[in-house]
């Protein structure tokens, strides 16, 4: 379908951000003045409290103006890519970031050797709504180095990048799999439907085909992900950290420790739970040797019924109405204001995003086919857009961004309630068997899955570390014995599954992982204290909305009664998937 | 076949270094001592002219041991790889060789820092032998940084050696090949073969079939080669050098202005000797579109004869008579002591070479199969043999290892020297007209396929230099162009031309492709010039034989009376080329 088919109160409104493209270029010229202006500040800034002020407000707006400027570029971009004028805007505001990152690579060095002095400055109270994020950078004062040293490792960025761009670029073709006779294509996308399919000759035929490809090439693979883990460690030694992890914890302002809970709930404590998850699905299936690709065939059957886009709305509105009527009136607003860009249409990016800014709405780009993954979807984007909306309401400008580590909250939170909603309204045995099967696979690869990664990506990186030469044998070897160790006895191991790493973009992302456990342990634990009725957690949960980036993302939970460095949110999670467990169990 | 059943008279006699095990053991503990007594001696080598004699006495006893060991470990691998006492000494040479890098990297900044200092030592007679090789550390003073940024450039070598590694790794499978209606196995041994296929048809189906494989990856090449100019790049910054073509050059001393003279010279100004060479290529074969794959069907046919090691060894003696009685007792005494390991056997390493070092002869390892090939490698491994002997016999053990920058000399000037005495002594115009074939050919290699190469990689360096874009589309489009200027309008490029640059590791070794044309160049020039009875350059070549790595290439060069900074040299060259050429096209 074509964009111009569409009906117009179901793509989003981006005049709301600039009117006209004159708008956008006249902000796009104020922009490269600010940014002047800041540059002619490089020796004065520290000079007084009021230089400092004007500075840093000059940095907020320009900072803005960035933003939003991105923002109707990028937007615009994903929905008609093929419009020429709006890939140069987008251009132009990358060059113009690029340009802002170059001219002030002076400011970190600067603000640090004059630490003792911004600390007085930021008494002030103009400068109240500073104190979070300019504290954030004194905290790097132990790993700044010299100018000059700071400067070469800056260029090292142009050779650093190599594994991930291979690895990016690394497309690999795939040997048919053969289905009641025919021959069907297989990708990424035909895989996942592939490993569903009820016949266990089909799984193994797309799983071998699949991974032999990686095993191909596993000289390669063990090369890129070995050469990230060494940048990694490159980058923790040159800048004086303990180790790699450390060195990506620091940014998130989190102790290891925090880290090495996650990995000891979720791959010892808990992990029986998962084990005797595995142990059911092999039962109801009746499979006798179970494989490591057989856990996706769904062994809960049930067709979803289809809802069109109004339909999902008086859902949602009644889903989230345990929040009140400030969170339904934004949900009201979002549809009001079109927001929402729904359908997938030619050129149109694909998945889903709620993105944007102080200066914007909160913006979701989705792609509609009304079935009940569409509507999960939709709540799950919400969930970004409303804890956007609250913090832009209730922060400045400087403090309104909130951190990936906390960012899944809000969204998994509404997801899970949905499931809820969708349990409670279910009108037979077997609808809500599905919904429970559809909360615990959602669980199990936030949970369970994810955290095992973490551990082996914790491995390699200490590897590296230490110097020790990474083979692709290795690697491989070690991937293939932390997978039994997670699957567990009652599934047998495939000879490929050593090899499946390396088709995890993930690994790439220097501890990321584990991020994801994170914002899944506490939003089970947040619903689950709600629907027990618990309105402290209702309350400090709202508030967390609101909170945006104005603290560190460990304080941030804490105020939200979640705090990541005790027993208490991961026991609350993890007996909540056993509670939904024992529900399915029983309805099995 | 078994190395048990080889003719001991026919192996390479090791022996010579090590009689026992035992020997090696001892010599690698000694290293070990004398390695910890220099670095004792880090506070204190540079306080007197004793302490720094001492101090480089000892190191240049211990580079002697290093050596050895290394030869003695490496050459037994070569042919028993599978002996894991050979394994595990070459290991434990290699440990030690990490340890000294590791323990003397203070060296360089330490003497750079003290070299008003270094140069009155250096006017004490008893340093005489070190005035060259330590001058040599001293010509590093612009481009030497302090310690701690030296070590944090030594440590990203970590990070980035990737693009090598992968491109490494990279082992690609090909379509098979149909031949005479039979499917024959494509891959980099059978694409020579089948490109020298009398059926045009065979010809482009396996070169279509080999490189439509590098298409299918072309952005994980573009990838490793863009980084590996950036890599380049990189350190030449960080060094201080106006380009990374200057940064490689200055470890030979050589200037930018030699490097871009042999392109003026090959791609410009000899260029149109190359499409007359193609266009004989093109008429004899009687082809009316000659595709750029076309060009290694053999157009003169001839079957050589087969050659016994006696047989070898007598034509080599006859050849090399020309520069007098030692060097054939050289030769003499290579076979007398048993210097070369002749025959192929089960896990010996493949290809050919002479190594060695001041404490070990001069051993060849090589894959005689008694056709004419074998020959040709005989006395070319014999060149380079004789070099290092009678370096070794004049120099001074700090002076006499020679670069490779002027490596190849000794070795193409007998290999040219060969194919001269064929020609002389051929019993037939059909005989004739092949080794001018094989001369002309081997020659379009060096001195016309080289310097294309040369030119494209020092504009990628330049694109990476400028932090210009470099894409897979920027990349082959520039290959195309640049083979199609090279190979001249005649010939016709095919569409996959682009991309077969990501077949070519040499794009990998930061402008190395230059080296093999100076060497070959000079080569011509001196057998071009001996052959017309020149004595004083005979003279002036035994003499370069003998220098070792005495002075800097160009001034050995210049000593040598082919100075590779004047138009003389590559215009004898050249003509050498032309006449050639003229011989064989009145032949055909």
């Amino acid at each position: 379908m074509d964009r111009k088919n569409i009906n117009i109160n179901e793509t989003w409104d981006l005049s709301l951000i600039y009117h006209t493209h004159d708008e956008f270029y006249k902000d796009l010229e104020l922009a490269k003045e600010d940014l002047h202006k800041l540059i002619q500040m490089k020796e004065s800034f520290l000079n007084n409290v009021d230089i400092f002020l004007e500075f840093h407000e000059l940095y907020t707006i320009l900072s803005r103006r960035i933003q939003k400027l991105y923002s109707f570029a990028h937007l615009h971009c994903d929905v008609e890519p093929q419009h020429q004028e709006y890939q140069t805007m987008l251009a132009s505001v990358f060059a113009l970031f690029d340009q802002v990152t170059a001219s002030l690579d002076f400011y970190d060095v600067m603000m640090i050797e004059a630490s003792d002095q911004v600390h007085l400055y930021l008494e002030d109270n103009r400068l109240a709504d500073y104190r979070y994020t300019l504290s954030e950078v004194l905290r790097g004062k132990s790993h700044i180095l010299s100018q000059e040293m700071e400067s070469l490792l800056s260029k090292t960025s142009s050779i650093s990048d190599i594994s991930s761009q291979v690895f990016d670029a690394m497309r690999l073709t795939y040997d048919d799999v053969e289905i009641d006779g025919k021959k069907q294509t297989l990708n990424s996308a035909t895989l996942t439907e592939f490993l569903k399919n009820k016949d266990a000759n089909v799984r193994k035929q797309a799983y071998h085909h699949f991974f032999k490809e990686y095993q191909k090439f596993e000289n390669v693979f063990a090369t890129t992900l070995g050469g990230v883990m060494k940048k990694d460690a490159f980058y923790a030694e040159a800048k004086k950290f303990n180790s790699p992890l450390e060195a990506s914890l620091f940014d998130d302002d989190v102790p290891t420790s925090l880290f090495y809970k996650i990995l000891e709930k979720a791959n010892v404590e808990y992990r029986p739970l998962f084990h005797r998850y595995n142990a059911l699905k092999k039962k109801v299936l009746g499979l006798e040797t179970m494989y490591n690709y057989d856990l996706n065939v769904p062994f809960v059957q049930y067709d979803t019924q289809k809802y069109t886009i109004d339909e999902c709305f008086d859902i949602i509105y009644d889903v989230v109405k345990v929040f009140g009527d400030d969170y339904v009136d934004i949900i009201k607003k979002a549809r009001q204001e079109r927001w929402i860009d729904f359908h997938p249409h030619n050129q149109k990016r694909i998945g889903a995003y709620s993105s944007g800014c102080y200066d914007t709405r909160p913006y979701i780009l989705m792609n509609f086919i009304g079935d009940y993954q569409s509507l999960s979807t939709m709540i799950h984007e919400l969930g970004h857009s409303v804890h956007t909306y609250l913090s832009c309401q209730n922060q400045s400008a400087v403090n309104c961004d909130y951190r990936i580590f906390v960012a899944e909250v809000a969204s998994t939170v509404n997801e899970t309630l949905l499931i809820h909603y969708m349990l409670e309204h279910a009108s037979s045995k077997e609808e809500k068997a599905y919904f429970l099967y559809e909360l615990l696979e959602n669980c199990v690869g936030l949970i369970f899955r994810q955290p095992m990664y973490a551990e082996f990506e914790d491995i390699l990186h200490t590897w590296a570390k230490n110097g020790y030469p990474i083979s692709s044998q290795k690697i491989t070897d070690l991937y293939y014995q932390k997978n039994a160790e997670y699957y567990g006895k009652e599934i047998t191991m495939d000879k490929y599954v050593g090899y499946s790493c390396y088709y995890i973009p993930h690994f790439y992302y220097n501890y990321y992982v584990y991020k994801y456990t994170l914002g899944m342990t506490v939003s089970l634990a947040i619903v689950s204290r709600i629907l027990n009725g618990d309105t402290q957690q209702k309350e400090a949960y709202l508030n967390f909305l609101k909170s945006g980036g104005s603290q560190s993302p460990v304080d941030l939970l804490k105020n939200a009664l979640v705090n990541p460095l005790e027993d208490r949110l991961y026991d609350d999670a993890y007996h909540y998937f056993q509670t939904m467990l024992n529900e399915l169990e029983k309805l099995l």
